[in-house]
Parts: structure tokens; C-alpha cells; sequence
């Protein structure tokens, strides 16, 4: 496995390695800044329940890691912000030209590394996971500044966000080295359900966390005018917070900020756990239908890993 | 072939047609901004020197176009440009992050399209090209306000910028319908010949022609710290236009551009028309090395309307 992330990083690092210096710097910029290759972890691990096991796993790994990274870089600058794991993002040590052509380039540059796998129902599947995040960019733009968001659009776009290329980490690794469809099925359950409860909690967190502990502000998505579960929660409990949402726009001050992260904190935090913790055990539940290998345990290790951190 | 076009104009319109209002709105403004489907007339008249004709061609047609239309979002608003074709930019008539993610989307839906095409070495020259494109746009951002370009790295700029995609036009066209290999190749050296062609003139348009032609202001190119081959060529004539370059930045004044462009239409035209008409003749060349047939008489009116054109 260890290996196997060495080849991912050496393959991240070609990438990126090229003529052209302020494409190379951004890009080394976005690959150090402590990226934890989920992504990559999912789809080798899920590689060991097919039989093959080639360079195909290893592009797979990293054309998912290239991707995600794309959308981070785009994410940062749609939502205005200036720190990412605290440091600068791309458009700020740039400019927001150098952020668009950079997740332009990583976008075409992961469908490069993966153009000569000869699996066609691969690339439709991948094909169908790029239209349906960058479909849930578009969505996620549009809901901005919108108040009263439904539990299923919210669901929606969290699987768009996340979970759509979790699971896809674990479908295309099963894939990769030819796993049977049944084992291929509850990978990508697995994934989609880490996905899910992980994106929970990373919305809580938004919350409850500290700027120390976050890279950024605390309360960056309400901020950035994004409804999650939490304040969702919290404003069917909290008829205060209801009225201080229609109050809701791009320049409200930060005592305004506080009131909302005050009451979220208040009503909002223990049922979205509760949620997020029902996606987790549903993962699990995956996984049990999977052979008992190491790399099953280390799923589970992985799962209580995403889905349970506090920071 | 009018049949085909249409066919691709519907699939045009499916692609944009969602549930999301915004991207519908978004895409269609661009749809319908006046385009001329230059690249499907290449991919569909290419098409017509294999022996197979089915819907990878209309499918290779429709990607293209929506390939070119996202790289048209992203240039107007890395460039700043308000216009194109006398219509606002998708960023002027909304904002930046919907163009960014109107570009994104368009490349994710032509990369879906063509996903269920079963040919290997269709999709790894089609990832090729697409990786080539946005390395493009980068070196042509690292570029920009650089006044001492060498007329190599100006022809591997517009290769990028235009000739690749029209190549590439030719080439899946004639891959998508099983052409020979020597008919491939012929195509694609007449596509990227007429795109060397095509891009020259066009930089000599933005210093000669009106901005009521031009649907935006003359001298964009040079405004936004372009610099093409008019004004390379000028540059070896005019010792005051290289004292001028000098003093280029932003924020110059419209005095300022106004005597860059009157150096260069003096210095700068007729020679750049010369080259243009060079890569034209050879693009003629590779046309007679096909098969004599109404599809190759319309190509060799295309090319004579790309590259002879006065606006």
C-alpha cells in the first residue's frame, strides 16, 4: 500500500512537472498543501478485491486525486476563500485567472493520465461522475443565498460534493482489477455512505471548530452564503435564527455572523451527528458484505477515521 | 450534411437543457451568440472520406463545438472582454464564477458525449488534444504584458489557441468514419493549416477592421497585453512602437493604443498577411492529396472563406 501511494505521489508530481513555471509552481502549491489522498487510499484499497493489478489502480488513484484537487482550487475562488488548510489559495497567491486555468489543466490532465485504459464501461462511469460534480458545482452556485433549502437539495449536493467521487473511488478501483459486481456494488455503497456522513460532519466542524483548527474562519459557509445541515437543524428549533436569516446577504457584519454561529452551536450540532452517524453505520454495513482482508480493516480504520474526527 | 448540422444543433441543445435554469440560461446565451459551427463542418465533411457513417460522427461534431464554446467562456473572462460578437460575455451578462463553472460543465458534457465511443486511439488523441488546449490558455496567460515573444512562441500560441482544435476536428472526423491513415493525415494537416491560417488573419482583423465589425473595441488583443504577429512584425520596423512597448501596462491610456495601432497597421499588416497565406496555400496542398469529391470542393471553399476573409 505504502508503495503503491509512493507511485500515486510520483504520478501527482509528473503531472504537474512541466515548462511552464507558474503552472508548475501553482500546482506544487496545491500538491503540498497537505492533501490526506483519500482518494487514492480508496481506490487502492478497493483495488485489492479485484485479481489484476496493474498501472491502471495507480492512474485511477491519481487521476481521482487530480480532480479533487481541480475542484478545490475552483471551490476557493467561487466561495471567495482566501486560506485552504492555512494557506493561501490559489487565486489569492494568484489571481483568479491562474486559479481557473489551473483546475482547467488538472481537469484535462487526470482525463489524459486515464484516456488509454481500454475499459469502456470505465470511462462511461467516469465520463457520468465528472458531469454530475461539475452539474453540482453549477447547483451549489445557484442555491447560494438561498435560505430555504430542502433536506433532499442539501443531500443532493452533498453527494455531488463528496460523496459522488468517494464513491467513484472505490467503483473504479474495484473496476481497475476486475472485482466481481457484487464486490464492486458494496464498494461503492461504502463510499458513497463515508462520503456522505464525512461531508456531515465537515459542515458541523464549520461550526463548532476553531479558525486555528480549520485554516479559516469559523462559520466560512454561512459566511459564504451556503445553507448546511446544521443551521438547517438549527432553524426549525430557533425562531430567532429564522428572522436573522432574512436578514442573510454578502456584507452582514461579524456580530451578525456570531449571532448565527451561536444558535447553530446551540440547536444545530447534536441531531446533524445523529444524521451523520446513520450514513457511517449504513458504510459499515457495506463493508461487512465485503471478504475480511486487511485492506477491509483498513477501510474500517479509515471509516471511524472520517466519520468520527473532531477537528 | 445540412441533414448532419442539424443533428448536431439538436444535441447542442440537449447537452444545455437541465434542470439547473441558470446553466440552461448560461448555455443557451452562448448557443445562440452566433457561432459558426466551423468545427462540425470540419468534423462531418472529414467524416465523409471513411466508409462508416453513424452517430460517433454527429457525437464527435457536437463535442467539438462544445469543447471551442468552453474555451470562448473562459478567454472572454480571463481576457476581460464585455463582448463577443456584439452580445455580452457569459461573466458581464452574469458574473465570474458562473462562467467558470458555464466552461467547466460544457467540458465535463463533450467528455460524456463521446464516452461511449469504443475506440482507444480516438480517445487518446481526443485526451491529447484537450490536455494541449489547456496548457494553451496557460502559456498564453504567462505570456501576456511579455513584449519580447519570438515568432516561434507566437505560431505555438495560436497553434494552440486555434489550430490544435481544428486538426483535431479533421482528424476524429476522419477516425470516427474508419478514413485510411494517409487520409487522416492529409486531413490534419489541412486543419491545422487552415487554423495558422485563420488565427493569423484574425490577429491582423483586431488592429484593421472597425469595432462595429469586430463586436468589440480594436486593439482588444494589445489592450489585454496580447501580443500577436502584426505587432511583431511592426515591432522590426518601428523604432517609436518599441520605445511605445515600453511603457506598456493596463491602465495605458486610449491615446496610447491608438498610436500602437497606427504603427502597426503601417508596419505590421502586410507582411502578417503574407504568412497567413502561406499556411493557406499549404492547407490547399494537403487538400488535393484526398480523393476528389463534392466534400473536398467544400472544404476548399471553407478554406478560401477562413482565410480570405476582410472581417
Amino acid at each position: 500500500m505504502n508503495e503503491s501511494i509512493k507511485e500515486v505521489e510520483s504520478l501527482l508530481n509528473d503531472v504537474i512537472n512541466d515548462d511552464y513555471s507558474l503552472l508548475n509552481e501553482a500546482g506544487k502549491h496545491i500538491l503540498t498543501s497537505g492533501g490526506k489522498r483519500i482518494r487514492p487510499y480508496f481506490v487502492l484499497l478497493s483495488g485489492t478485491f479485484g485479481s489484476t493489478n496493474d498501472q491502471t489502480l495507480i492512474k485511477t488513484a491519481t487521476a481521482l486525486e487530480i480532480i479533487h484537487m481541480a475542484s478545490l482550487v475552483h471551490d476557493d475562488y467561487i466561495d471567495n476563500s482566501a486560506k485552504r488548510r492555512g494557506v493561501n489559495a490559489v487565486h489569492e497567491e494568484w489571481d483568479a485567472p491562474v486559479a481557473i486555468q489551473t483546475g482547467h489543466y488538472f481537469l484535462a490532465a487526470a482525463l489524459n493520465l486515464i484516456a488509454d485504459i481500454d475499459n469502456e464501461r470505465y470511462h462511461q462511469y467516469f465520463a457520468d461522475v465528472i458531469l454530475e460534480v461539475s452539474y453540482g458545482e453549477f447547483a451549489q452556485l445557484e442555491d447560494q443565498y438561498q435560505t430555504n433549502v430542502t433536506f433532499r437539495k442539501y443531500l443532493r449536493r452533498i453527494n455531488r460534493k463528496t460523496a459522488i467521487l468517494l464513491e467513484a473511488s472505490c467503483k473504479l478501483g474495484g473496476m481497475s482489477t476486475g472485482a466481481s459486481d457484487k464486490h464492486i456494488y458494496h464498494l461503492g455503497r461504502f463510499g458513497h455512505f463515508v462520503g456522505m456522513s464525512f461531508q456531515i460532519i465537515d459542515d458541523v466542524l464549520d461550526y463548532t471548530s476553531t479558525e486555528e483548527q480549520l485554516g479559516k474562519p469559523v462559520g466560512s459557509d454561512i459566511r459564504n452564503g451556503h445553507v448546511t445541515l446544521p443551521l438547517m437543524v438549527a432553524l426549525s428549533h430557533d425562531a430567532h435564527l429564522k428572522q436573522l436569516m432574512t436578514e442573510l446577504h454578502p456584507d452582514q457584519t461579524d456580530q451578525y455572523f456570531d449571532q448565527v454561529i451561536q444558535s447553530v452551536r446551540q440547536y444545530g450540532i447534536k441531531e446533524s451527528l445523529e444524521i451523520s452517524a446513520t450514513y457511517s453505520r449504513k458504510a459499515h454495513e457495506h463493508l461487512l458484505q465485503l471478504p475480511e482482508t486487511p485492506a477491509r480493516a483498513k477501510m474500517m480504520k479509515l471509516l471511524t477515521r472520517l466519520t468520527q474526527r473532531t477537528h
